[in-house]
């Protein structure tokens, strides 16, 4: 397939038939009823607003969740919006199929109606970025933004956001940190379409700096700000918000996940296939002949998962499995990689081992040898010498990395995320092998499946 | 026996007899003659002096190497000294026994007569330190100033000298950086005595400047010059010399080295014993079992030592040990200690290791994706990831200690002494044995016994 029936085959199965998007249509009519009608019934004086990827008509066939934001006067107290607008948010769910109250900035409510998600959000009703207070404020701006600003090309953002999703590299989620759906399509409009985004992904980051909103003629020292600030943290891009001069759309976007971008970027226009839309679920192999192969070993530890959203659970694992590989690398195992996850009620932190029995001379560095603390050192260990100021012994351990671990956690010498702390402490510490639910996991996670890019 | 009694005995074994004293002397009696009647033959301006620890009776029993200075006048130019000073040294050496040229800073000639040997060193006739021109020109000042301070404390020093030498510690050369003698007299000059020396082995490092010569009073801008120096180059003590307020006399010593003292007087202080001063050889045990209940390897490398002296030879062994040591860390084999030394007509370089087969998979890190370099990187690459900003690869490796030194060395990535590079190039390279003469040395290096304090 060339470039061109790659793209039209995948718009095939991304664009929205008519058929669902009259069903979405209605649905939208039908809630800004209901939601007119809750508020009328209120008394408040609040707006109801579509957002997100379904107001601006860019969502990919299937995925059609709907966030619904009730914006209140820019002059209601920030706590009576937080009330009033739950309290409204609920009203309104409780003529929806079921719902949920969830926790960002401030509370919402998430109700389901017709199989659809419907985010139910309080904000301020913004005109300008003067305005904004809270961090949801600005959706209502950019959704106006990219509305009036994407010339009927929803298709390239489509294909963009698919692309991007297929490579990994989708979503601004903290424990993702990549593309946001608003990112993507400023780039589209940007570079005027899907080809021209991949075209220009090297391109992107030598510019160094994009400004659709022309904020650094029309509020020079506010963007520069920004731009300063940005550059000096060491962002990849520096795309200044079209809606606020202060804001950098792309500044939760990691080095790696753009890096993803522009290597896959390059592949797939040398060699376009449906396979970077879509990729095929890996095929998984066995993880024991893959231990065997890399001549490695398989750490695994096992516990109770946290009733925490992902947004707060998957940086505790990531935090807790890089602590716990700092101080096994410390302690004179090699460790290779570490992995986290959560599968059924279980979380799991994994690290790939050049061993599991260590080495049974350690040297250990003691104090300098004029201090009181040095008499101490030289009374209690058997063999000590002396190398620069510093006294050294050496002590024959004969541990196993079960011990060492087991060691470490009583010992609390591994920074673990907080919320984990006893968890990790009581978990099942496995070595070469893993419970049957996790055999995939620890099989793609051997083979690095996640995060290779070749 | 409580100390009255070591030193005692210890005196009983150092101290020069009658018999030996009389040899010595009349051995000084005649070299003066013979050096006094060849340089008058020549027709020289030179005055003979005898300098050391034999001109100021500091000698041990047994250990009566003679130092015979030929001073010339100031005025002759640093050439002419150089070539005259040799060929006078040649016509005396022509009446002893043996002898032949050696070079320091410059040449001189080391002869042997009646079984003792004779260095024969030009030197310029110094009255002070204004006029000191080169290494050796203090040498005679050193042995007045000893000789007008000692008052008849000399077994002192034979006590502190021989201390030094059982605890490992004594000797300038830059191989060793221990306690030189002239060192060891200034310190029994200035605590008054051997245990003085000893119970003030603490107190001298927190003191941290000795000015026997009053120099701070006597030219206050020099002697702080030398001190600000000294400290700043953190050597344990600052002894301004008392023939120069320019100079360190302890500027060699180590850390290491003085450390010993510090460790060893206050054991010898709490429990004194002979084997201060005559340590037992080490019984030697075998180094096989050692490896084995250690769960290390010895890797040596044998190969002809090249035809240099100590000086020059022993910090390039060490600096090649330390070169591939370090190498082979970074290459993922644990790497406890080194050692170097020779033995017969070859050296070696000794390693302790905690493996000898490495880790099937290494990670190795590439450059930063967006370089020009990077696009090599991935072409060439089967797995490729990102982390930050830059590329990673893995790979399967199965290599073996004994390859992956070969390859080190065949590519140059060790850094070896300058006249030893060939000679490792060409190195046997062995695991876990040693041919018979290096079983000892394999043992006392996996014991730690030459550097060990306990």
């Amino acid at each position: 397939m060339n470039v061109h029936e790659v793209i039209e085959e995948v718009l095939q199965r991304i664009r929205p038939t008519e058929e669902e998007r009259a069903f979405v249509e209605g649905l939208m009519v039908e809630l800004r009823g209901l939601a007119e009608e809750t508020i009328e019934s209120s008394g408040l004086d609040v707006k109801p607003y579509f957002v997100g990827s379904l107001a601006k008509d860019t969502y990919l066939a299937g995925d059609h969740d709907v966030d619904l934001f009730l914006a209140f006067p820019l002059e209601t107290p920030l706590e009576e919006l937080r009330e009033k607008g739950l309290e409204l948010g609920k009203a309104i769910a409780e003529k929806l199929d079921a719902y949920e109250v969830a926790y960002a900035e401030h509370p919402y409510v998430r109700a389901a109606y017709r199989g659809v998600s419907v985010d139910l959000v309080p904000c301020y009703d913004v005109r300008d970025w003067r305005d904004v207070r809270t961090a949801v404020d600005r959706s209502i701006l950019h959704t106006e933004w990219v509305n009036e600003h994407l010339n009927g090309r929803n298709d390239e953002v489509r294909l963009l956001k698919r692309f991007l999703k297929g490579i990994n590299a989708y979503g601004s989620e903290i424990y993702i940190r990549g593309f946001s759906g608003y990112l993507a399509e400023i780039l589209v409009i940007k570079y005027g379409s899907f080809l021209e985004v991949l075209k220009n992904a090297d391109f992107m980051l030598r510019q160094k700096v994009i400004d659709p909103g022309d904020w650094l003629k029309r509020e020079p020292e506010l963007a520069m700000k920004t731009l300063k600030r940005e550059v000096e943290t060491d962002r990849p891009l520096v795309l200044i918000d079209p809606v606020d001069p202060r804001r950098n759309v792309a500044a939760n976007l990691s080095w790696e996940k753009y890096g993803r971008l522009y290597f896959k970027a390059r592949a797939f226009l040398k060699e376009p296939s449906l396979e970077f839309f879509f990729p095929e679920e890996a095929r998984v192999g066995s993880y024991l002949r893959e231990l065997r192969e890399r001549g490695t070993h398989l750490l695994t530890l096992l516990f109770e998962k946290p009733d925490l959203i992902d947004d707060v659970l998957l940086p505790q694992l990531e935090k807790s499995a890089r602590g716990l590989g700092r101080a096994l690398a410390r302690e004179g195992f090699g460790v290779l990689e570490w992995d986290t996850g959560y599968s059924g009620g279980r979380a799991f932190l994994m690290l790939e081992l050049e061993r599991i029995e260590r080495g049974r001379v350690r040297i250990r560095p003691g104090p300098e040898f004029f201090t009181e603390r040095a008499l101490d050192f030289y009374a209690k260990n058997e063999t000590v010498w002396i190398e620069g100021k510093r006294l050294y012994t050496e002590k024959k351990v004969t541990e196993n990395v079960v011990e060492v671990v087991r060691g470490l956690l009583e010992k609390s010498q591994v920074p673990l995320g907080k919320n984990l702390r006893e968890a990790i402490k009581g978990a099942d510490v496995l070595v070469d092998y893993v419970p049957p639910e996790l055999e995939r996991e620890a099989y793609l996670f051997l083979r690095r499946e996640r995060k290779r890019i070749k």
